[in-house]
Parts: structure tokens; sequence; C-alpha cells
């Protein structure tokens, strides 16, 4: 699935919203919309501020799940690789030709362990996390049994409360194991704090960012008393990574969200007291969605409802529009108030999604645009791929 | 893309959660189990309610958007076809071999509109909606430009506020557009209550649907006064299907979530103050889930996250355990409080979703158990067909 090899064989609207070369105002509705002129200045920005930090950025797929958007990650913001949370999704990334990727994640299941044992053998270094020392014997017998290599991170959970562990004393022990396993390399840790990058405050999230960094900076010392090195300290978001960044700690950022930007990210404030999304990253994911109804004088019904986007971080935004809301969502409709009936149907609007990686998830096309007509269509090519 | 010709071209875990004969043991997760004898007996039961009331049921295609149970309700359950709420949608249902498909909502972009009016050349009974005078030109066109048919309902808004007309006037208004305009034939009324479904208390759903009963009788004395026959009342769902049933103005149910079944859904009450999931319908439908990581004693990490459902109305609940609980979603991972410590590393459990419809959206395919064995797998025929 979505090996896209010759548009000629996509009937738009059935297979596809739109092709090379077509109006926007053509395209089938709803749909996932990158305005390419600001996702290249995105990736290029963070890319610029990473090599100026002296930071290696290894981007999050997990976000764009785009081979395409990774490379271009790749070709103007300079990125090392990838990270990504599931296997499969690893597995799109190295087929597709990223050439290093890291699951940030544990890997347990032993039929998912051997496929990421045999991932090497696309030409890809592959990295994944540990936070059990049970883990480390079954990977290292796939990796034996493939004759491959898998590089191992010790996570650290530095706050988010999920996976990882939380003394320097596990870490060390873990690193242990993996270093003596045949077929596997200790790596370094991997320490984002997920739980700290949506907090509005950025006083508040530096205090969060401050104990993760204590915490990793400490584990560093507890492994170099055992003459074991971090060749990666990853972490950091598009909410943290200035902290990480100038940490002395960290070597590696891994943000996402960044490139495309959404609603909930946008909310939470830069050091200059002003939203991220008004100077810092610019909106470059849009929903595109057409009024289908508007049987009632003061709201229109839109084609854009929970089949189109997720609502877990709250509703989207209209683009570029202070005089109509998007107020309730259900599964095929968004009512959006407007209180002067301004739109009429078939008219599109511009939605920021509330969150991006889970939105980006339900679509299978990236619309990309530039100047009013669609420039380029890619595949969410590990879209589903959650196994 | 879902064409399922051979399945030796699938990869386990890369294209494809598990493969006919496999244990649900090995089957990778999270994905979609369908357990097939819940299944079947959920569509037995309501096909013979149907039946015994005198109404027909076109069941709703858009909660999950499968061919393949689509065929088994007609099967099993005497169904008279699908509705579902995109044109895509219902293109994947015709092109599929349903004969009877409904678009049960507005189609008005233009090139939607050519594709529905195609829409009978795949051998389907094509009908859509409309609450809008302006709408009926054009649907006419393209029924009169590909030499086919439309059939058109009337869709009255009494009570969700999302699309349709509110009085009886507007009602035979476009009725009679309708039924002058070439290519089209005026089919009845759509008058769906989606807003009251899932309200807890039967009296309070009891109360709301008898409103909306009371404006469709309205509106259909209003029509006959013009010489104007609904051969279609439609409506009714999961919550609300007794009380169209006994109406004598419904003449077609249009439920989709009885075959499933979620936790929203399960929580309202039926008329012996049950709870729905507790005898009326079974959980048929889950997440399974797999523990990855457990490295603190009170809580277990599971892979299923916003990725692999929709939380839109509510977490998933933990099927037939009473020990654990899952307390909190984000993107790639749940949360599972295991206040005992009993869970483990790669353990399974089954998930059932709080919304179906969006969380089968998110899914590429349903993986039919039986007996601990994988029976079939069934891709989510329409998923993504949003457009």
């Amino acid at each position: 699935m979505n090996k896209v090899t010759n548009f000629d064989e996509y009937e738009v609207g059935y297979d596809i919203p739109a092709k090379p070369g077509m109006d926007v105002a053509d395209v089938q509705t709803p749909c996932l919309i990158l305005d390419l002129d600001a996702l290249e200045r995105n990736i290029k920005k963070m890319g610029d501020y990473a090599k100026v930090h002296g930071m290696r950025h290894r981007v999050h797929g997990k976000m764009h799940k785009s081979v395409d958007v990774a490379k271009l990650q790749e070709r103007l913001g300079g990125s090392v690789g990838v990270c990504c949370q599931k296997v499969s999704e690893a597995e799109v990334f190295a087929r597709g030709g990223i050439k290093d990727v890291m699951v940030s994640n544990q890997v347990t299941d032993l039929a998912k362990i051997d496929r990421l044992a045999r991932m090497p053998k696309f030409g890809a270094r592959v990295l994944c996390c540990v936070d059990d020392p049970a883990n480390v014997p079954n990977l290292s017998a796939a990796a034996v049994k493939h004759g491959t290599q898998i590089e191992c991170l010790v996570e650290i959970d530095c706050g988010a409360g999920r996976c990882g562990v939380t003394t320097t004393q596990d870490v060390v022990n873990i690193a242990k194991l993996i270093d003596a396993a045949p077929g596997l390399k200790f790596a370094g840790i991997q320490a984002y704090q997920g739980a700290m990058q949506h907090m509005d405050s950025y006083a508040d999230r530096e205090g969060k960012t401050a104990i993760a960094i204590a915490q990793v900076q400490e584990a560093i010392t507890g492994l170099k008393a055992q003459g074991l090195e971090c060749d990666i300290v990853g972490g950091g978001g598009t909410g943290s990574y200035y902290f990480e960044s100038n940490s002395n700690v960290f070597n590696e950022l891994q943000c996402g969200s960044y490139a495309f930007m959404d609603a909930d990210y946008g909310r939470i404030l830069g050091k200059d007291g002003k939203r991220i999304d008004q100077g810092e990253w610019e909106n470059a994911l849009f929903i595109l969605t057409t009024v289908m109804s508007h049987s009632k004088a003061d709201k229109a019904i839109v084609d854009a409802g929970l089949k189109a986007q997720s609502v877990d971080s709250g509703l989207p935004t209209v683009f570029g529009r202070d005089d109509v809301k998007y107020v309730k969502c259900s599964d095929e409709h968004g009512v959006v108030s407007d209180p002067d009936g301004v739109l009429k149907v078939n008219d599109k609007l511009r939605l920021v999604p509330g969150h991006c990686d889970p939105t980006c998830n339900v679509h299978d096309w990236y619309v990309g645009v530039r100047g009013g007509k669609v420039e380029v269509v890619w595949p969410v090519s590990a879209r589903g791929k959650a196994y």
C-alpha cells in the first residue's frame, strides 16, 4: 500500500484528493494541505538553529509519517536521520531510504524484535530503546540470528511517566547488559520529556527540563564511571529544544511538530511571551474543508469531522479568520459558527488541526501547494503503521 | 489501495497485523479484533428485530467502512443496503457490490456530484440527501449528463443541529423541486437524530425521538397534500431504533454501532434500566494491545495510543478486567493503572474503544477471530474515504 508509482492510476476524489498541477480550488475535501513555502522555512530554520548550536537533529518521523517530508528535512534542515515510535514505521523509513532510524520506544514483542533485527539489511543504522533488563537477551538473540547490529539506548523517564527507568543505577545496569550482549551496541541515552512540551509557560517548561537535564547528567556520570560513553544523548521537542541545546548534556534533538505546527502547540508561549505560532514557527499544515450545508443562518456545516482529524487536544481553529469559528465536531461534520452569515455552500476554509500527529495519521495523502497550485501529492507513507 | 487479492503478498507486522489461520496470541498489535461469534449474533438480532417490526434496515456503513461487514449484514441480518456519509465511501460500497447505497448527507461540491451521478453505472441504486434548493439543479444536471438517476431525500434536522431543514414548508418546497427535476427522483425523508443517540436515559431519548417523529409526521402530511409519497422515511440509530420502529412513521432504520458496540454507547441505558452492552448488544470490536513497558510497579504502558483509536468520546475500557484500568492516552502509548502489579511485559489486553466509528477509521484491517484463531482478515475498505 501507499506505493506511488503512477499518478494516472489514481482517480481524484476516490483514491486521492488531488493531482499535481491542479488548482487548489479543485482539490477534493476534506484533505491535508501543506503550505510548501511555510514548511520549507520551518525546516530550514530548525536546521540552522541545530547547526549553530552544535546539535544533531534527528527529526521525529512519528509526527508526519512521511518519507518525503523526512527527505526534505535531510536536504533543507541537515537532519541526521529520523526517530519514530513503532517498528512498522521504522520499516517504512528504512525501506524508503532513510539511513539512520531510531525507534525511540521499547520493542518487546518477539516478532517485532525479529523485524527490527532484520532492518539493517535495508541499509540503515537501526536503534531502539530499552528500559527492562529482560529485553536485552531477546534483542541480542535476534541480532545474532540475522547477523546484524542493533544499537540500544537506555530510556530514562525524565518526567513523562511512561516508559523509561528513573535511577542512574538502573541506567547503568541496563547499559552494561547491552554493552556485553552480542549483536548489540550501547549507543547512549534517550530522555524525551513528552509531558512538559505543551505547558503554556516558558518558565514552567524550563523548570521541568532542568530537572530532566540534571537527571541525565547524573546518568552520564554514572555510565562514565563504568567506562561507558554515550554516542547519543537524545531528547528535546518543539516546546523545549532551546533548553536541551544549551545544556551541554544533550547532543541530539528530536523535534517533530515545528515543521507543521498545530493549534495546541501554537498556544504555548516562547521566551518573548508570544505564542510560538506567531513568529517562531509558521502553520504549514491545514485541513482543507468545504461548507456543505448552511440551512441555519448563523452556522455553516463543513465536511471535516472526526474522520478527518483527532480532537484529543482540542478543536481546530479556522486559519486567518476571526469572523467564523469551528465550534463542534462530530463523526462527519464540523459546525462552524457564522454569526454574520458570511459563508456560502461550497466555500472552503483552512483549519489548523488541534493536534498534528494523530490528525496526519487519519489521512492517506499530503497535498503540497504553492502559489495556488498543487505542486506535489505525497503519501502519508507510514499511516496506520502502529504495529 | 486496500485491494486484497493474495495474502501471500503481505508481510505480517509490516503490511498487515495477522493472516488467517494464525493463533490470536501471535497477532501483531495494536490492531482491531472482531469477535466473529458476537458480531454475527448482533447482526442476526437486529435483523430479526427489523423483520418482526416490518422495518427495512439500511445499515450504517460509515461505522465500519467495510464491504465484508456490510455483506455479512445482508446475509445474516437481511439488510436492504447501506447508508454512508461521503461520496468516496459510497463508491467503495457500490464498487464492492452493495446494490443500494445512500449518502445520508448533502453532496454539494460539483466534482463530488459528478462522481455521485456516475455511481449508478456500478450497478447500484444511488441516493443522497438535500437541504438546499440550490443543490437540486446541480444534481439534476449531473444525472442528465451521465444518463443516470439519483434518488433524493429531503433531510430534516430533527434535533441534531447539523444539516437539514426544519420546517414542513421547506421540506415540501425542496421535494417539489426534486420531483420536477430531470434525472432525479423524490425518494422520501431522511431524519436521523444523531445528537440524542448517546443520552444515557431511555426516557430522555424517547422524549427527543417523539419530537422528531411528530416533525416527520407533519412533513409527510404536507408532502401528501402535494401528491408526493415517501418511499423511504429513514432514521433511527442504536440508541433509538425501538422508537422509530413503533412510530408508524419511519420505515427504514439506519443502525450502525449495534454491530460492534463501544464504551460510550455501551453506557447508555435500555428500557430495562440496564446498560445496553449488558444484554442488548455484545462487544464485538476490540483494540488488541500489548504491554510494552512496566518499569513502574503500579502502571503498565501499552502500545495503543492516539494512533490506534479516537478518544473523542472518552478512553477505552479494558474488556473483562476489573483489576486494571486504561487511565491515560498519548500519541503512541496508553497508561494502564495496575495497582497490584498483575500485568507483565508482552501481556495482551482487549480494549473496548470509546467510540467505534473514528477508531475503525484509523485502522487498515479487521482481524476476525473465533476460537482463539484468526479466521478472516478484512480490509477497512473505505478507511480514509472522507472526500
